[in-house]
Parts: C-alpha cells; structure tokens; sequence
C-alpha cells in the first residue's frame, strides 16, 4: 500500500533490511535537469556514519551508493531515481541468539505478531539502517532548495536531561562516554530550522507543513515526540505572547517574533521553519533485561556487541533530510495552486 | 491534489468555509453493513459545540448534519457517505473589517500569499469550524471500534502553565473564566489513550503508527506539539529506565510499562496508545494587536465579537474522533498484511 | 480506499445514489482565481438532460447544481469546491418490485455479492447519474482549459452497426426510435478529440495519458472498449503505414499524419488526441428476460417506466467532462517535470 | 508524483532504463509469508527473452534477477521486496547516431520536449525494456492468485490483418518472417483471460476492474486498444442480445452467456474475466523514414541493428503480468469491504 513512500510530488520508496543484501531507494518526481552533487549525497552519508567516537558502533560499511537508473551523462532526466548500498559486512548468523527472543523496545515481537515472520538480523526492516535511503534523497532535495536559497540546519540541544544552545563535539562525546560506562543509553533533543522557505507551502487540510513534517520526523526510528515554533510549551503560553504581530520590512510582511515557527494556518509564512524532534534512549542497553521469547518464557536478554549509545550523532543528517524533502515536496506542489 | 483527505483505507475527505454555504464531509472505505449510530454522532457533535460556558463563543448553529448518500435504511452500503452541516447564521458582512488587514497568528496572510484570495470571513477554510466533518466521520468510526471493543478517550491535562491528572468541568470554566477577563487567550494539552487496539497497527516506514496519528493530530488548528508514550520527555531518559520489559500475562505478551506508549517499531502492540497534543493559545486575544493590511501598512487591530478563550473543551472530541478514524484506518489496512 | 476520486492534481471525488437524498462531488485541487463561468456548467447539465426526444428517459430533475464551498464572490479560493444536485423525484417505492431481482448485465448482482447489501432504487451507486459530478468538473476543467486554447470536442460516429463520420440529431432521434418501438436497445461508439494540448503531458510509466484517459472512459456506465489513435485496428497495420513522420512547420515539430493519436511514448506531442470509447447497449430492454433472485429462484423479469434506449446522447458531455478532466490534471502535474 | 507505480494494496515502483546500470522494481504490500517460487518468476522472464525466432531482436541479456530486500529464509516478510535486473550488453555509444534525430512514433520527441533532456541509448525510459520489472512483480501475484485457483492466461488472436482462435508457434514465426523479410513490422492483438476469479472484485466508481485493468493494459509500450467482454463490438449489438441473462448452478448464480466478460457494473461476476489489448506495430521499421532532428532540420532516418517484427511474442506475458497484479491488487482491496 505505498507505506514505504514519502512524499506527494518529490516521493521516495525505501526498501532492505540492515543484513539483507542491500538497501535503497527510488526517487519518482525528482525535476528534470538536475546535475546531482555525488559529493554533496557522499558528504551526508558519512554525517551519518560518523568517524570513530564514543556514540558510534562500529559498523564499517563504506555505505557506497550506486545509482541505477533516472540520470544521463550525470543529470537527472525526469525518470524515477534508484539507488542501492549493499549491506557488506552483513551476517545474519551473528544474531542467531536474537531469533526467539523480543528486545525490549524494539520492533521484534510487533513485526513478528503482525507479520507471522520476521527478519530478526540487526533488526531487519526495523533498523534505523534502513533510513540511509533518506539521506540520499534528502542530499539531493537538499541541493535542488540550495539553487533556490534555502537552506536546512540542525543542532542538538539536548542530550539525556542536559540542555545547550550548541553542544560542542567534545560536550557531545564526553557526554555519551559517559553512558557508555555506564552500559546505558540516553534520549536527545534536536532542533531543525529551514531557512528561506517562500511563504505558501503547505496544503490544507491534512498536507498542512507541520502536519506532513511531523509526519516525517516521526517516521525516524525513536523519535516519540515533535514540535513546531513553540511546541508543547505553546500551551503553557497566553494569546498575547505566543501571537506574533506583523511589520512591514524591505517590501515584505515579516513577523516580529516566531513563536508559531514560521507556519500559520498550516502554511508557511516566510520565517524561519523551527522545529524539535524527540528521541528516546537507544533501546539496546548492555544490562541484562527482562523479556519473553516467542513461545511466552521469561528470560534474561543480556545485548552483546557494541551499539550506539545515543541516536545523536547519526541522526542529524536523518532530521535534515527528512526536512529537506518535505521542503521540496511543497515547493513543487505548489505550482499546481494556480493556473 | 487530495490534501483535504485524511486516510488510506477509511478516508475523510472535507470540504467548506467557516461562513460558506455549508461544511461536510465524503466518507469512501466505511465497510458495509453498519447501522449508522446517529445518536452518537449527535453527541459529538454537541461536545464540540459545548453548552454555555466561559471558554466558548456564542455561535448558535445546531449543527444538524444531513447525510445524502451511502446509506441504505440506515445502513452503510460501501459506498461513499457524503453529509453537510449548514452555516446557518453566517454573516460574510460581519467580518467586513477584516477584509484587508491580517489577524496575527491566524492563517490570514499564508492563505492570502498562496493562493491570492481569500475568504476572510470567520477564517474561510482555516477556521476550526471546518473540523466538523472530522467529528462526524470520527464518530461512525469510534462505533465501528467498539464493535471491536476499541475505545477512544481524553483528557485535558496542562491549561496555561496549571497541569492536573483530571481537571473537573468546574476547574477548567474557573481557569478560562479568569483568561477571559483579562482579555486574554491560553494553551492546552490534551492526552488521549486507545484502548484495547490489536497488536499489528501501524505499517513501516513512512506510516508507522505514530507518524499517521502525528499527521492527523497536527492538522488539528492550533496544534504545536505531538507526543507518544514517554513524548519529548524520552529524551531526557536512560535506556534503562525508558525500556518496556516484556511478560507473559494470560496468554499474551504484554509490557510491564508502557514508556513506549503502546507503539514499538512503529507498530502497536497492544498496550494502551497514549499520546498528547500540544495547542497554542486561541489567536483572537480581545486586546489591541500590532499588524499590517495587505497594501503593508501597519495597522492597530481590536478583534470584536465574542471567541473562544481556548481550544478546551472544543478540541476535545477532535482530537478524539482523528485518533478514532486513524485507528479503524489501520485496521483495515492490516487485513492485507496477509493473504 | 478513494475509489470514488479521480485525478492526481484535480481532483474529484463523487458521491450519490441515483434515488437518494443528493449526488454530488468535491474538486479538490482546482487552481485558485477563476471566476466560474455557472452557465457553462449548466449547459453541459442540460446536454446531458436532453430534451424530450426518443432516446430518453422522462425523469425531470432540473439537476440544479448548489455549491457549498471553494467560491468567494464567484471565484475559486484554491480550497475544496463542493455541490450538490438534489435527487427530487426520488421515489424507493418504485423500485421495490427490483428489491430482490437482479437485472441482467446491470450491476445489481455484483454489488450485492460485494457488499452484501444493495441501494436498489434505479440502480443506486451503479446508476448512470452517478456520473453527474463528473459533467461538472469537467466543465470546470474546460472553462480553466479554453484560457490556454485547450478545446474538447465529441462525436457519435457509430451506433448499432450504422458508422457515420457525423450523423445529424434527427439521424440519431430515427435511429433510436427504431430500437425503441421494437422495445430493443442499442450500442454506440464515441470519438472524442482534445485539441491544442501542449507537447509534454502524461507521466512514465504507468501514468501515460492514454493509460489515464482508458481509465477515465472505462470508468463511464456501459464503456467496453476504449481506443486511442489507430486503436484495435493498428493490429492490423504495418509499421511503415502506422508510423507517424515529422516534420517541422511554422517552427515546431510536428507529424504529416496522426495515426498515434496525439499520444507517443504515452505523453501527447501537440497533435490532435483523438480516442474512441465503446458503449454496450443499455441493459435495460423492454422485453422478458431470464434471471434468478436474491434467492436463486429463477425468474422472467419485465422491466418497467421508460428507459434510455442507448448512451447516446447523454454520455456525450461525460466522455468530454473526462477527457477535460484528464487534461487539466497533467497541466497541473506537467508543472512539477522542471524546477 | 509516483507515476512509476502501479496498485494500491500490491503496489510496484519500476525503474530503470534500456541501456542504463539496471532496471528493477520495489513491490510494497505483497503478502508475508509467501515463499517465493523463483523458477516461475524465470520462466516468465524467459517467455519475455524468447528464444531464437523471427520475431525478435537478439539482445542476449541474460536477465537475472536479483532479489535486495522483503525476503527471509526465501519467503516474503511484508516489507517491500526489491530487485534488479542488469543491464549487461549495454553500451550507450551505439545509440549515439540517434542523439540528435527523433524516431517516428517512438517516445523520442515527447521526452526530449518533455524533460528537456533524454537518455537516447535504447529508447531510455520508453523502451519496452522497462516492463520487465513487472513480469517480475506479475509472476509473484500470479504465484499467490494459484494458491486461490485463479489464472491467468492469453493467447495471440490477431497478426497483421489475420486473425485466428489459437496462432500455432510456427504460424505466427512464418508470419512475423514474412513481415521482417519486407523490413517492416506488424501490430498484434493478445486475448486474457482471468479465470476463477471471485465475485465482488473492483471498487465504484473510477477503479472499476474494467477501468482498472484498461489502464494497466494501456501502460504497455504499444498498446492502442483495450476492449473488455464485447469490447467495441458491444455498439454494433442491441440490448436483447449483449446481456448476459443470470441462471443459477451448482449453488451459484451464473450467467448463460458472457458478453460482459466478467465484469458488471465495475465488479467481477464470478465468470471469466475476458479482455483484449491492440498493440501498433514496432515503430522501428528497417525503411527510411522521413523525420527531424533536435534542431527541426529535415532527415532521412535509417535505423540499423535488429529490432523485433511484432510486440508478440514478447508482450505475451506482460499482459498476463498486468493481469495478475490488478487481480491480486482487488482481492486485498476487497478486504476491507466489511469489518
């Protein structure tokens, strides 16, 4: 049922598994004439790979993308885009002891009750893996907004229930070494702002910006809360602060503040797109845990291997791109709203 | 562009300004042979209009809807169910003066840029008046959900910065009440719960059970922030402690906590949805705004007439009736998981 | 599932049953800024209508169209535009002798095995009238297409096995009156032919224009055939008579002949697009026929009142409201191909 | 805008271009559970190939089929399965004389005016090529619809101007030497047949299985004309004798002719499923053809290499491909029909 496709005008269909053979992507509605920025798409892949540090498993994928289709002599035709990154050091036998067996938190036992059969190696479809075909898309979204001046930017601003304006790299890293001793995970907070947008994108009544963004950003693996301008703290606000008044500037109508996050009645305003996404805690602790295997028997799962401690920094490509799309995705539906 | 259309399999799709001829909805996936429960409908409907109370505005539509088609002796045919509500007391000439100059924080100037009119006239389509047919299409919904034992509910929790597990119908008319007064707006949180939903909602990637339900919540007029289970809060956890261990109780795997909210993978898995949706404080504040016309020129603007003070207790059976549409969506969308 | 819309940017969804309260329909996706030209919409009502002449049934609806939403003093707002048409000579009752019999070749079988339950009066959602909605938007479409020099036109070139390259009303009237005094009915093909349309409509791969438009004609009561071009009959043809040379002319490329149908590689290159849609009779004789009930019980069945005795003319201004909806829809998409 | 799609509940994306890396697809919403049966998906693949005949170019790709995703232990896992197929002798520099020139009624010139840009090598995206991805996905749904009882099956009916019941293989190689003899080609008309399919598939009101199926038959390269049950013919007959009068047997109610072919009123009737798809002839035509180049200049066009005669017998199992998905697709559809 097209479950695996984002997106109205701009659409990405994914697909893989995180040890099947590969994973990757087709791009139906990408514009004509496009000469694609292979550096650019390389540039956010390794964001997300990540050098060696404390946050990171160690996974070596080179995470090669090869496009298959949909560009002739390096542009983009107007046909379907496919991409595959092959899965290289993948073996489905290392998680054999994860066959029976429901991680807490994760997807095991709801893919198994649902679908009667699961892929159970490095959580299969139900990877945050499986999310790399986004970044792609998301780069070359990214380099079409760029011709048009805009841009999408993303800083963490909370790490567990330490906040900053800007974490440094090494506040980021020290931090999650931390938890890593610990053998724990943690949550994290991260703030997107898309910059330059034009005013009108968006569609009533369901396609509203926000709407169809925290769409996107609660399709990104942990992800469990969103919020646009003020978010939840809107409610703890009074109509006469969170309003914001208009001016008149250099021959356009501006807001004087930002508290609705550059989107009014759903649609954008011109302002800056400010929203924050919540993640939870990397559900793969090193302590042992309480759980069921497939048949009901109680047992204590004790992870092995090295895993991520927090979805930060992976995760920040994942959030632009996502942004990035949807940017893209309104700014080409938006040439149908008049003749 | 179907933007007005919420749904896969149990589809909405709504039409109508605030002081149009009428509001209504067309209803296409309802599965056949369902005694349409009117009564109900009713009902919801009258908790969105609400009785005379401090929070509320005083427009008297009754809210009758007239359903003209896709029933047949009071049964669903499976053909589309199409219904209006009539405006009755719309008065276009009352909002003369709005004509030209932009409510700040209302959808007045994105509808104006986008399209290049505008129905100013109690807000056109961005009015939250428009959400009726949501009402209607979510209760015919929720009935079809206790067939299956399936319930929806909520409850207000945060109004302005007051927080409360259960505020009484006397609190919440104190607390808006006393905004009133002072001229002024407030925000609210409302928290939901769908109880006793199957385990298998949800499809990857893109529609994952929390990202639909995101969607249909943050088209919600006003709606700022979304959260599921532990929601922003997650971030600031341990995996330790935001883990939900698995048991085995009467014959079924159950989770002796629910920081996941009822959702893992993107699929339920039959613990309780919970989930919260921020909203911002109602635009139409009775003081003296700072704005502009739409030639730019600054304007003072009083806002006149009577407005709600908040989006409680209206947005109660909205946020309701979308969790209910979302959840019979997927149901239904899971009969074809397998053959 | 929105098996009752058609089209990807304008799009239609339509609702009704022939004998109950209303049929109607929601545009959704029109371009913002038309002044609705109501009279145009009529006359193609009216065409359908027909006079009093022998091909027609006598059901008087003034078919008075009511818009609900989507106009502001008279002009499209970019949001929903929805109407209705009251049914007002509805009568159930006189259907009831039909309530547990299924006429042959109509769609009272299939329905009731579907759904398992029916809207018997005058054939309920399987009615021909269900497809007023259809002349509407069309008409709609037609209005925004004439601003671009876009024009649809129709002919009847076959009914019965008489081929005409133009037969005249009183031609048509003489032929159906025969089939009607011999209480017979009769099939009709018609030749539609877009004229003006710009190179470049259609979408790779499964939304060719001939692919969209088969869908659109096939979907119209009684449609068994549906050609484009040369259509069945390029099966007979060799490749150096069908083909279609280019030539350039007045500085654009065009083609000596047009066998292709204005359709190549499923996008149109500015010729003429010339299809055909084959109608059966109308299923309703005036004679005996064999049939079984609800019940299996076979029965002679006599069809009463006073029928159509073939499409022709009704679904004249149906095949042009769809060919006109098709076109407008890849205007529409067309605007997303470039940047 | 996913017009690479075709479905709604078994939905493939296709990608891919002749000369380019690979073709592929990614089906999303096959059923989980199903173990693959990669032999028939060869075998079709083959029928596709042919052997060594008269009819066909000699490309000699050998056409394997790589399976990305969806699969565990070889049965499907309700995630989608993706897949590719090399390219292997592509070699764009071959094409290079057709830069520049547009071949009569080919693709050539709509996607150059299209997109402003086009892969020339092969025809690109517009090769037939380009189907392979759903003869793939055609004999998976077939796989599934055999576990019901339903096939599908077609026959060539019609050559050139000949026609038959039933060509024999060697008849339509003497045929189709006959025409490569004289350096031309010839259109073809191939007969489905869906047998056993239930009653109650198609969705009212614009995806009819009629209409459905038209446009997947439609999005074949060549295709002119689909006809279902009577097709065109059905205009030249009179009521009395096009319908089908019901009976009832064997507990069932049937009809004692089929001129409907199985559909009635959009929905299958439980008998045969019969449908008819007119291809043109092979535009590339060994004569010299009269055309233009990219700048309207005047050109003989002499196309060199081998091409196939005729789309038969290539297209064979393309449509019965087609006709396995639409089927498949409208049984998961005809789930949700009631609750």
């Amino acid at each position: 049922m097209n479950s695996n496709t984002i997106g109205t005008a701009y659409c990405l269909t994914t697909f893989g598994e995180s040890h099947g053979p590969a994973i990757g992507g087709v791009i139906d509605g990408c514009p004509a004439g496009v000469s694609l920025d292979k550096e650019l798409i390389e540039r956010e892949l390794d964001k997300r790979r990540g050098g060696k540090n404390a946050a990171m498993s160690m996974r070596k994928e080179p995470d090669e993308v090869e496009f298959l289709s949909g560009l002739f002599e390096g542009k983009t035709t107007g046909t379907p885009i496919a991409f595959i990154i092959r899965n290289r050091d993948a073996k489905t036998s290392d998680y054999d002891n994860l066959k029976d067996v429901f991680r807490p938190s994760h997807g095991d036992f709801t893919y198994q009750e649902k679908y009667g059969i699961r892929d159970y190696a490095g959580g299969g479809r139900a990877s945050a893996r499986t999310l790399l075909p986004c970044v792609v898309a998301g780069a070359i979204a990214r380099q079409i907004l760029a011709t048009q001046g805009i841009e999408v930017r993303s800083d963490v601003i909370q790490i567990g229930p330490e906040r900053s304006e800007g974490f440094s790299t090494e506040e980021i890293e020290n931090i999650l070494t931390k938890y890593r001793e610990e053998k724990d995970t943690v949550g994290a907070v991260i703030q997107g702002v898309i910059k330059n947008a034009p005013v009108g994108l968006g569609e009533p009544a369901f396609m509203k910006f926000n709407a169809v963004l925290a769409q996107a950003m609660m399709s990104i693996n942990g992800a469990k809360g969103f919020e646009i301008g003020e978010g939840m703290h809107a409610a703890a606000m009074r109509g006469s602060d969170c309003n914001d008044p208009f001016t008149f500037e250099s021959g356009k109508v501006r807001t004087l503040t930002n508290h609705s996050g550059g989107v009014q009645g759903g649609i954008t305003n011109g302002e800056d797109i400010v929203f924050r996404v919540g993640f939870k805690p990397i559900p793969s602790v090193m302590r042992p845990q309480q759980t069921v295997d497939i048949n009901g028997n109680a047992k204590v799962l004790e992870i092995q291997g090295r895993h991520d401690v927090c979805v930060v920094p992976r995760v920040i490509p994942m959030v632009e791109a996502m942004a990035a799309m949807v940017t893209l995705d309104f700014i080409l539906l938006k040439k149908c709203n008049k003749i």
